[in-house]
């Protein structure tokens, strides 16, 4: 999917919303554990119900690398129930991948080819070698860690690096790596103030913001400080939704805390 | 696996080699390819005859990933053939994983408990609630990158962030979440000096060192510089040693790599 599709989806629906997938066995209603696939089926009517709210699907690969092989097959299922249904729906495989190049290559074979994912979530230490690989893909996008929304982002990613603290480094270096149309940053929701500053620095970029709900994180104000003209926004809910209900009324209680977001979105917008 | 454990291993084969198995099916025996599973039957052969001269495994995630579920059957498979038929040996899954607390605690259940490897590599940059959780696992190892063999180390591990560098910081920092006994870093073998460096700030931790060969780094010199009283290295070799041959002579062409990276590091002991 490219940027123009992307902010046409935002506009016509009047949100951006990101929906996390992380589907963990122990917190879904108890009904599906007797299928098949309990996570697929799970992720199954989540979508259905949420799709109208939501510009992107989030599966975070750790929820479904913890059954192995069997998870894996979640996931590719869960991918292409979205690619099939909802082509216009962004889709990002939240798997902080990186290493050196010729293997980040086999990582991007595998997101962008092998599960079709629309784009990646990337950790930057290893630096540009380790990024590269991922962004020679027609319309895919890496989508790289800048400023995390966990309590561990204080530990490195706010030390000084001569005139800026290490996240800005690492924006600033990777802006040269890639355009706007090919990147975007993950700015947590949680440092509301460091992601005006960092709107300042980059007017045209997307930022993924996630920590909004369970951690704490607030829509309005990561709004005021992270819209452009563009948007240039898509800000991730997990647990809030998924995690509604783990009753029968799941899918609809998810629907419901999805559309609430959508509206706060809708008025800002 | 607990460090004495390791460090007799070494003891008795004379060895800190550590095989890397980044088994990508575009290089591997064309006789292979008409096998159910040729990414395993590879491993499986590599192994049976290089177990004589490592102490260790390192599976490299990437490479399985990129055939989806497929690929993880055939990770699963490779760690359960070691642990049945050589559970002397250290498995390391390079995976360079890292999330905020609640997605990494099911990142270190995907790979300790579902894939029973002994060790994890992991991206520091999300800081210590990301890493936290891969620690309370009895004998299980996390492996934080600290510099990378690969050219982007340069783009930030080397930053100045008041009186160190990152990555020295990044070791520093390390060292109060885990000691010698559950933590070891990743030193790349084509910073020699840094290793030993990095040496004298940590007398006591393992290091894994990767980039001998292919990468260009040098065995004499890596053992030179980073060498502790309890050998404290695991050095890695990957497309030296399983690409040394892709005719049908491949594993015997491999055990004989193996034997000479073997016999150096005897002589260093």
């Amino acid at each position: 999917m490219n940027k123009q599709q992307l902010i046409q989806q935002i506009q016509q629906k009047k949100s951006f919303l990101c929906v996390g997938l992380d589907t963990d066995i122990n917190k879904i209603p108890q009904h599906l554990l007797e299928m098949d696939d309990p996570v697929f089926e799970f992720n199954k009517e989540i979508i259905d119900k949420t799709a109208a709210f939501a510009v992107a699907y989030k599966p975070n690969t750790a929820f479904y690398e913890v059954y192995a092989a069997k998870g894996w097959q979640s996931l590719e299922k869960t991918v292409q129930y979205i690619k099939t249904n909802y082509p216009d729906i962004f889709i990002i495989a939240d798997a902080k991948r990186g290493d050196i190049g010729n293997t980040s290559a086999n990582y991007a074979k595998a997101f962008f080819n092998t599960l079709n994912a629309d784009a990646l979530t990337v950790a930057p230490y290893m630096g540009k070698d380790s990024v590269e690989p991922f962004l020679g893909f027609e319309d895919k996008w890496v989508i790289l860690l800048a400023l995390t929304s966990n309590k561990g982002s204080q530990d490195f990613q706010y030390l000084n690096v001569g005139e800026r603290m290490l996240h800005q480094q690492v924006l600033q270096t990777a802006t040269t790596w890639a355009g706007s149309d090919k990147m975007m940053f993950v700015v947590g929701a949680t440092h509301p103030e460091e992601l005006g500053e960092i709107r300042k620095m980059l007017p045209d970029y997307f930022f993924l913001v996630p920590g909004v709900g369970a951690q704490g994180g607030d829509l309005q104000t990561v709004a005021k400080y992270g819209l452009n003209k563009e948007c240039g926004l898509l800000v991730n809910s997990s647990r809030g939704i998924i995690y509604a209900s783990n009753g029968p009324d799941f899918a609809e209680r998810a629907a419901e805390e999805a559309q609430k977001l959508q509206r706060q979105m809708a008025a800002v917008l």
